[in-house]
C-alpha cells in the first residue's frame, strides 16, 4: 500500500480548484481519497475553503470525514452549516458517531439538528445516546446491533438478521434476548449457519456473554476488550436489558487518548493538547505546572539561604544543589512512573508495604552506586575535601531512598483516594522531591559538618 | 459482567488443591475462568504449580493461557516442559501466537518441537513466520486468512470459503488473488450473499483494498489500521504475493505496549519493564538514566564553582539554583512531549522553523509571568537587592526561552536521523537543559552585576 502523502503539491492543488470553483474535477480528484485522509485534507485548509469541500462531497464520505476532524476545526465548521445541512450530513453515521457530533452543538442547535432527521428511530437513538457521559460505556456504545429472541426459530432469526444488518456496519455477534429485551447471551454465525432451520434460538444459542454496564468507565470498558481480545461487547442497563453495544474501533481510540493524557501528564502538560493549538491555549495547558515548579523552587531558595548563614568554609556544598536535585527528580518520577503503569493495567493494587520495600531496595543498590561515583569526582575531580565528599554521598543516599518513597508512595495513596495516580507523575513530584531533597541534604551536611 | 476478582482465597484453594493432587476439583473450579484469568492466577502461583495446572488443563486453554502470560513466566514453565508436550500445547494456537512462543525457545528446542507438530502444514507456516522480525507486519501477521481466487465462481468460493473458515477464529475479509496468489482485491460476505452463485467472482470482487508488506514496522502498521479504522489488514511480500493477515487485537497490543515504552522513556526507564521485576532488571533499566543525571549534576557543579569565586556578596544567587533548574527542566519536558507525541501520531512532520518560533513566542509569554512572579516574590518576600531580583527574573526568561528551543529541536533532530525522538524526553531533556540553564544564569548574572 502506497501510504497516502499529505504534500503541499496537493494541498496547494485542491485550493486551486476551490478558488475556481471546478466542482468537477474537485469530486474526481477527491474520489479515491479515503476519508481519514481527507480529514487531515481540511487540517491545512481555511474555514471557507473547509465548509466549501465539506458542502460539495456527498454526505456519505463527510460524515465520515466529520468523526475523524479535531473537535475545535468540526466546530467552527458546523457553525457555517445550517442545522438541515447538518442534519444531512450525519444521517449516514452510526447512531455513536452521530451523538458525538451532536453534543458538541450548543442546546437550542442541538435539539433543530435532531428535529431535521427524518429517521424516527435514528433520532430517537441518538437523543438516547445524548443523555449519557462521554466516558462512560453508555457513551461510547453505538444502538446499532443484531439482536435475536429466544423464542425464535433459526429460520425466522436468518430473516430478520438480514433486515437488521441493512443497517449494521460489521456484525460481530448476534446477541440473544428474552421478550423484555434482557441479554441472556450470543449465537455465533457458524451455529447459525449449522444448525437446523427449525430449531428453536434457546437450544442453540450460547448462554455465557461478556458485556458490561451503561455507566462503566470508558477506561475499564477498554481493559476488559484488550484482556480478553473481544472485538464487541454488548452493553446493558440497570434493568440487564440490551441497550447498546461498543466496538473494538472505538476502544483503540480510547486507549489511545489514554496513553496520551498520562504521558502529557508526567510531563506536565494537561488536557488534550495538540502541537498545533493556539499559543493560548497550550499556555493554559502548560502554565499551571510550570508554577508548582516556580513556587517549589522559591521554597528550595528559602532552605538555601537559610542553611547559607554560617556555612562559611563549606560553601562548596552548594555547588551540588543540582546534583542532588537532578538525582531526586530522576528517582521520583521512575518510582512514580512504575507504579502509575501498575496501577493502570491493574498488576499491582494497593500492596503499599511491599512496593514501598522493594523501592527502598532498589534505592539502596542505585543510590550506593551514584554515591560511590559521586564520591570519587568530587574528592579526586573537585579536589573537595574528604569529609565535605562523604557528607555528599551519605546525603545522596539518603535523597534516593526519601525521592523513591514519595515517588511510590503518593500515586497508590492517590488510587486509593480515588484520584487518577498519574496526576502525582512529572512535576508534582519532582517539586516536592526538590523540596525535600534539598532540605534532607542540608540537614545532614549540617549534622555532619556542625555548621 | 462481574469482572473477575483474583483474591487471595482463591489463590490458597487452588494451592490447596494442587497440594491434595485433587484434579477434579480443579479442573470444575478453573472450568468457568478465562484464559486471560488464569494467566493472572499462574503469575501467584510458584513454578511447581504453575507447570502442574498448565499440564492438568485441556490444551486448548492452557494454548491461550501461555500467550497471556509474560515472558519470563512463560519462558519457566515451558523449561519444565519436553518438547512434546510444548508441540501439544501449541497446536491449538493460530500460527502468529504459536510462532511468539516458539521464537523465545533456545535454537536446538526450536527444531525439535517444530517436528513434533504433526500437522506439516502448519508447521511450515509457523517456520515460515519465524523468518520475521518480531517487530514488523511480517512478525505480527498470522497465516489463517480466507482467499478465493478471481476465477472461481461464487459457488465454488462458498464452498472452499467453508472448509478455509474452519481454521480461522474470526472471517474479517475474503482476499481475492490471482493463480500467482497475487492480492487483487477483497470480498466482502454481503456480495457474496446477494451475488448469483454463477457470477465469476472476478465480476463481483472490490479492487481496493489495504495492504501492508511484511517488512512493514509494527507502529506504521498500528498507525494505519488506527486511522483507517481496519479490522483486519492483508499482508503482501515483495512481489505483492498474499501471505498472511494482521487483526486489530494484535494492534491493540502494539499500541499498548508502544504507549507503555514511551511514557517509560519519558520518565527515565528503559526497556519492557513492569513493577514486579526483579531489583537486577529495574536496576538495568533505571541506573543509566539516573547517571545521565549524575553526570548532568556534577557538571552544573562545575559550573557554579567555577563562578562562585570572586561572587562575593551576590552569593544569594546560589539560592536561586533550583528554581532555574526545575523551570528549565520542566519547560523542556513539556516541549519536547508534545513534539514526540506529534511526531508519533505524524501531526506534526519536520517544519522546525515554524514549530521553533511558536515555542518561542510561548516561551516569552509563560516565561514572562514566570519572572514577573519571581520578582515580586524575591524582592518583597525574600528582601533581595532590586538589581539582583532583576537579574534572577531577566535570566529565568532566557532559560525558558533556551529550555524551550532546546527541548523542541533535540525531538525534530533525532527524528530526522532515525532515532525514536521519545528517547529525548525524561532525563536527557531535563539533564541538558539543567547544564544550559545554570550556565545561562550565571552569565547573565556576570553580565548584569559584573562580579
Amino acid at each position: 500500500m502506497t501510504p497516502f502523502k499529505l504534500t503541499d503539491e496537493l494541498i496547494e492543488e485542491i485550493e486551486h480548484l476551490i478558488d475556481n470553483n471546478d466542482k468537477h474535477a474537485l469530486l474526481d480528484l477527491m474520489k479515491d481519497i479515503h476519508y481519514a485522509d481527507v480529514a487531515e485534507i481540511i487540517d491545512e485548509l481555511n474555514l471557507d475553503e473547509a465548509t466549501y469541500l465539506i458542502k460539495l462531497l456527498e454526505s456519505k464520505k463527510t460524515s465520515d470525514v466529520l468523526t475523524e476532524l479535531d473537535e475545535g476545526i468540526r466546530d467552527r465548521i458546523l457553525e457555517n452549516l445550517t442545522a438541515k445541512e447538518i442534519a444531512d450530513e450525519i444521517r449516514e453515521l452510526d447512531t455513536d458517531d452521530a451523538a458525538d457530533i451532536i453534543s458538541e452543538l450548543p442546546d437550542e442547535r442541538r435539539e433543530e439538528v435532531i428535529s431535521y432527521i427524518d429517521d424516527h428511530e435514528h433520532a430517537k437513538d441518538i437523543v438516547e445516546l445524548l443523555r449519557y457521559d462521554e466516558d462512560t460505556a453508555g457513551g461510547l456504545m453505538a444502538k446499532e446491533l443484531v439482536k435475536v429472541n429466544e423464542n425464535w426459530t433459526v429460520l425466522n432469526c436468518i430473516g430478520e438478521m438480514r433486515a437488521q444488518a441493512e443497517n449494521v456496519t460489521r456484525v460481530h455477534s448476534i446477541y440473544v434476548v428474552d421478550d423484555n429485551e434482557k441479554l441472556l447471551g450470543r449465537l455465533s454465525l457458524k451455529d447459525l449457519l449449522t444448525a437446523s432451520t427449525k430449531s428453536a434460538i434457546k437450544d442453540v444459542y450460547i448462554r455465557k456473554v461478556d458485556y458490561v454496564s451503561v455507566h462503566e468507565t470508558a477506561e475499564e470498558v477498554a481493559r476488559i476488550m484488550a484482556k480478553y481480545d473481544l472485538e464487541a461487547i454488548p452493553v446493558v442497563d440497570e434493568t440487564n436489558r440490551l441497550v447498546g453495544r461498543i466496538t473494538i474501533d472505538d476502544i483503540v481510540d480510547v486507549i489511545r487518548d489514554e496513553a496520551e493524557r498520562d504521558y502529557n501528564m508526567a510531563a506536565g502538560i494537561s488536557g488534550d493538547i495538540e502541537a498545533k493549538d493556539s499559543i493560548l491555549k497550550l499556555t493554559k495547558a502548560r502554565l499551571p505546572w510550570l508554577l508548582i515548579g516556580t513556587f517549589g523552587g522559591m521554597m528550595a531558595a528559602g532552605i538555601i539561604s537559610s542553611f547559607q548563614e554560617g556555612m562559611g568554609d563549606y560553601i562548596i556544598l552548594l555547588s551540588f544543589v543540582p546534583l542532588i536535585q537532578a538525582t531526586a527528580g530522576n528517582v521520583g518520577v521512575q518510582s512514580s512512573a512504575i507504579v502509575v503503569q501498575g496501577l493502570a493495567n491493574d498488576s499491582i493494587d494497593g500492596e503499599i508495604m511491599g512496593r514501598l520495600f522493594k523501592e527502598f531496595l532498589l534505592a539502596l543498590v542505585n543510590g550506593g552506586s551514584i554515591a560511590f561515583l559521586v564520591l570519587l569526582i568530587s574528592h579526586f575531580g573537585f579536589g573537595t575535601e574528604y569529609l565535605i565528599s562523604a557528607t555528599i554521598g551519605i546525603a545522596i543516599i539518603s535523597v534516593i531512598i526519601i525521592a523513591a518513597i514519595i515517588g511510590t508512595f503518593i500515586p497508590i495513596f492517590l488510587d486509593k483516594k480515588g484520584i487518577d495516580p498519574a496526576v502525582a507523575t512529572g512535576p508534582f513530584i519532582t517539586t516536592s522531591n526538590d523540596i525535600f531533597g534539598i532540605l534532607v541534604y542540608f540537614s545532614i551536611a549540617k549534622l555532619i559538618l556542625g555548621f
